[in-house]
């Protein structure tokens, strides 16, 4: 029967791919079944039980505590093995090349100035203080670490708007700038498609594909996951954004996010309309209003938004900007007010509008917090369903009755914050015999009594009694714009509506960044360091040690001293 | 100045098109600036009070009451508004033609045997009464009328559903039978597009633009918005779906659903995939996972919808059912496990995934419900995030180690339950040197083990370090079988698992519904009948009044000694 033997090592500190080879060459020896060798944390106690490698000595283990758990076919053999852990430990770092290796983040940065970069990927807890160091160094970060606290994430992006540096991650897994894979790269041909993703392995996708596809990458920017978050704002993604928008190399954006925050996406969609490009836009588990929003094109998954950004890069692109017409002025940072009579029609406007219009009402909302408070009252950007019960008790449905919208349509005419009123017209069997009667009247004395506009979506068909043709006659000339589908009329909505400059509040961060040739300042994994160097890139790999050598409460001890001192 | 006058009826019953039309009337007088006539229910009081028409006499008003404003120019000419009201009524009474009108619905069948179809439009809180009625007379209902509980509108179904009788609704709007609109529906061409509509505007816009795009509508059965929520568990639509998969003169169906309960959404697009033929899907505010999955095409919005069922229409589709191979057995019904490295790989194989696999669970799900309790054990089918921060820490990514995964590999193949095992393996710089050379000798070893499936989703490219096609070579070889996109993998996959029987816990409702001329019997809005006798079809209209003449009271009253007689 299999023995099981453990070794703990208190507050000892091993970069986690030593863990990994020490484990390897442990399993390896003659007579041992299995071998663990983890930094002690819940998670990883629990893996080694799942495995079958509880450690003997179940002691107070702590997460700065090395474990090392062999279970082998004798308990000679599991002895032998134990035995092996400081040798294989000595070997491994005789086999660690010559190079020039500086100690600190500080010295490195001196040593190869042209660094704009510094890569991360020592363990979370550690992470924040070396971005921090990296970015008083004027340089920009490229932070691999995960478990990084979410407020640290906040105040390093903070602090990189307002130097114009950019922070990519936490946990952000991979970058392409200039040609150079950071972290986690595939290989793929330079060319005119520039991506920004708060997604690794998303990025990855879309790149590969993009290759695959025969096409090509200018760079490909990541922010960490949790940058479209509402507590980051997506900070990285506005200035990657910004940053790709401004450079002549990408004639192509693509836009990829894990599920972002609705009010963070909203304001990151309005800045790309502005972008002066096509923008292929991917929210994870977010349903794509259309197939296209003006310049934003809309993808249903990763190899999908790699085909579409391809596609567009082969497209002739005139239709950038929707027509203007004597309307735009008074429009634009006006409010839209929707009064439908189908649901299903309300709820298709609301779901293309709320992709750039934030924040947006509605008795029937999507989202808890685009509940209208006061139905009888609409504000701000608003969609109402009149069809829905509360408004049908003890009277005719809409489309059969306009008093209700006629009412509603005086209301809104009122209010002096509208500039845009949007309708929907159903015709066919059971339907008002002649809609357009009521409504262009009322249409014409509101837009006489002020500048406003109306938009109308007729449903219907050349066989229907009202005579469509005849509908939309009357609305035209009430001055209304008439479209068929939900779609194309929140397409012009969000023509009419769009345009804001791009996000200024911030430094914009040096173009510099992605046109000189990449160098960089590696401190955590090796293997980031190698792949750099195998790129051709300049790099320097810092000989990180956490402070007092991974003993947290001595670490604790030392940072209250230096706190003291100042 | 203006003067409001108000007179109330209480409990005096009044259809809504009577309602309408007298405050039309009243409103024209002369010297009269505007009328209201509702029911004083206290959104239609609140209504008036939004349009300066508050009633003068406060005193309690409730449902039942008829309330009749009137503001006037002069008190004169209020007062003799309010002496017009009787004879408006009267004058109305009088111009209703001679036709011969039952006052009972039992009569009106009697009259008209041929009468598949009880149209409903009473209010709302009538309605299921005269559908229990309906189904109890062996016909099948057409339920317009909204403010009916959701209560009745399971008790109505499920009796429906054992009596193999639709119940389309409540808040039914529209639906198309063998060529005659129901309720409101626009004239469309005669065609092999069937639709089932949780929607009502939904499946009109869709009808219309599918005979805009010059295509036709075979028939357009609507099911009422609430059909896909969990208490219904869409017994309309699996019924509807089921008559559409039998129907000759379908060839394509058209799903169309106001946002559903994601586990009837499931079992319902997994009997669209046993239907036997192009089922295009619009469910509103749900991610489509890809264009199309199997026979499922999934559409962006209702236009979208239309064109993808007249392309599908045009498109000749022997692919519809996937190559079987000897594994096909041994998959289905057993549980897929997903284990992957990248977490939007993963988020995109899970919403993929739920389109038609439940329950499904993740340490990383798209919804709370899919929370897996415990992330060190599997249940049903799992998908895994290997790389979310509770595996990660103290320990390399997944993409650089592959132990943690080698290890849960092993767990799940040795539970039987388990039928398919999902990987990806994301290739690149930074990444692990040679993935395959860990993963295919464990997937080897646990399929010579047992009967087991293993699909890869391999991300990378031909320039990357690992070398793409040695990769894949190496997992095929272990039997693996590989894909580069997630959506191909998630395609594979619904096919490998899909095909169980149509739903067949209901009794089939007779084809004949959809194939015998039209004839029906319509309880409530007038409009309804005058639009089916356009349309040729043989009608008849009951001239229906709530019990105790809508005296709420005396009715429950009534009720109660009936209850006792029993």
């Amino acid at each position: 029967m299999a023995v099981t033997r453990c070794e703990i090592r208190r507050g000892a500190y091993f970069d986690s791919i030593v863990l990994m080879q020490l484990q390897r060459s442990l399993a390896s020896l003659a007579g041992v079944v299995d071998a663990g060798v983890v930094m002690g944390t819940p998670a990883n106690l629990d893996l080694l039980a799942a495995s079958g490698l509880t450690p003997d000595d179940l002691g107070q283990i702590g997460p700065d505590d090395l474990v090392i758990v062999v279970r082998a076919e004798t308990e000679a053999a599991a002895r032998d093995a134990l035995g092996q852990v400081n040798p294989l430990l000595t070997r491994r770092r005789a086999t660690t090349d010559e190079t020039y290796r500086p100690r600190s983040l500080a010295t490195a940065v001196k040593s190869l100035p042209d660094a704009q970069w510094v890569l991360i990927s020592v363990p979370g807890r550690y992470a924040a203080d070396v971005a921090r160091q990296a970015l008083a160094l004027g340089r920009h970060v490229f932070l691999y670490s995960d478990n990084v606290a979410l407020e640290d994430e906040v105040a390093l992006k903070q602090a990189a708007r307002t130097a114009g540096r950019l922070v990519m991650g936490p946990d952000c897994g991979t970058a392409i700038v200039n040609g150079v894979g950071l972290g986690f790269a595939n290989r793929v041909r330079r060319g005119a498609i520039g991506l920004v993703g708060a997604s690794g392995t998303g990025l990855q996708a879309v790149t590969a594909h993009i290759h695959t596809l025969g096409s090509g990458v200018s760079h490909a920017l990541g922010t960490g996951g949790r940058d479209l978050k509402s507590e980051v704002g997506a900070v990285t993604a506005h200035q990657a954004l910004n940053l790709l928008a401004r450079d002549p190399d990408t004639q192509v954006i693509v836009l990829v996010s894990k599920p972002p925050a609705p009010d963070v996406a909203s304001r990151l969609l309005q800045a790309a309309q502005a972008a002066g490009k096509p923008v292929v836009v991917h929210f994870l588990g977010y349903p794509p209003p259309a197939r296209r929003l003006g310049n934003l094109h809309f993808a249903l998954n990763l190899s999908d938004a790699a085909a579409l950004a391809v596609e567009r890069l082969m497209t002739d692109d005139s239709r950038l900007i929707f027509p203007t017409d004597n309307h735009q002025s008074s429009v634009i940072n006006h409010y839209v007010r929707g009064l439908f009579s189908g649901g299903t029609l309300a709820y298709e406007a609301l779901l293309g509008l709320q992709t750039t219009l934030y924040p947006l009402y509605s008795n029937a909302p999507i989202r808890p917090d685009q509940r209208l408070p006061d139905v009888w009252h609409s504000q701000a950007h608003t969609i109402l369903d009149l069809g829905e019960d509360e408004f049908t008790v003890g009277r005719l449905h809409p489309m059969l009755d306009n008093d209700l919208r006629l009412r509603r349509l005086r209301q809104e005419a009122a209010d002096p914050e509208v500039g845009l009123i949007l309708l929907d017209v159903v015709l066919g069997e059971g339907a008002h015999p002649d809609p357009a009667a009521d409504l262009a009247p009322a249409i014409a004395k509101a837009k006489a009594a002020r500048d406003l506009e109306v938009v109308a979506i007729v449903v219907g068909t050349d066989a229907d009694p009202q005579d469509v043709g005849r509908q939309v006659e009357a609305l035209t000339q009430a001055g209304v714009t008439v479209f068929r589908t939900t779609t194309d009329a929140v397409d012009y909505i969000s023509q009419r509506l769009a345009a804001p400059a791009i996000e200024s509040y911030f430094s914009p961060v040096p173009l510099a960044v992605l046109h000189h040739p990449l160098a960089a300042v590696n401190v955590g994994l090796e293997s980031f360091y190698n792949s750099l160097v195998a790129q051709g890139a300049a790099a320097l790999h810092v000989e990180w040690r956490p402070p007092a050598g991974g003993n947290e409460k001595l670490a604790a001890l030392l940072k209250r001293l230096k706190t003291k001192d100042r």
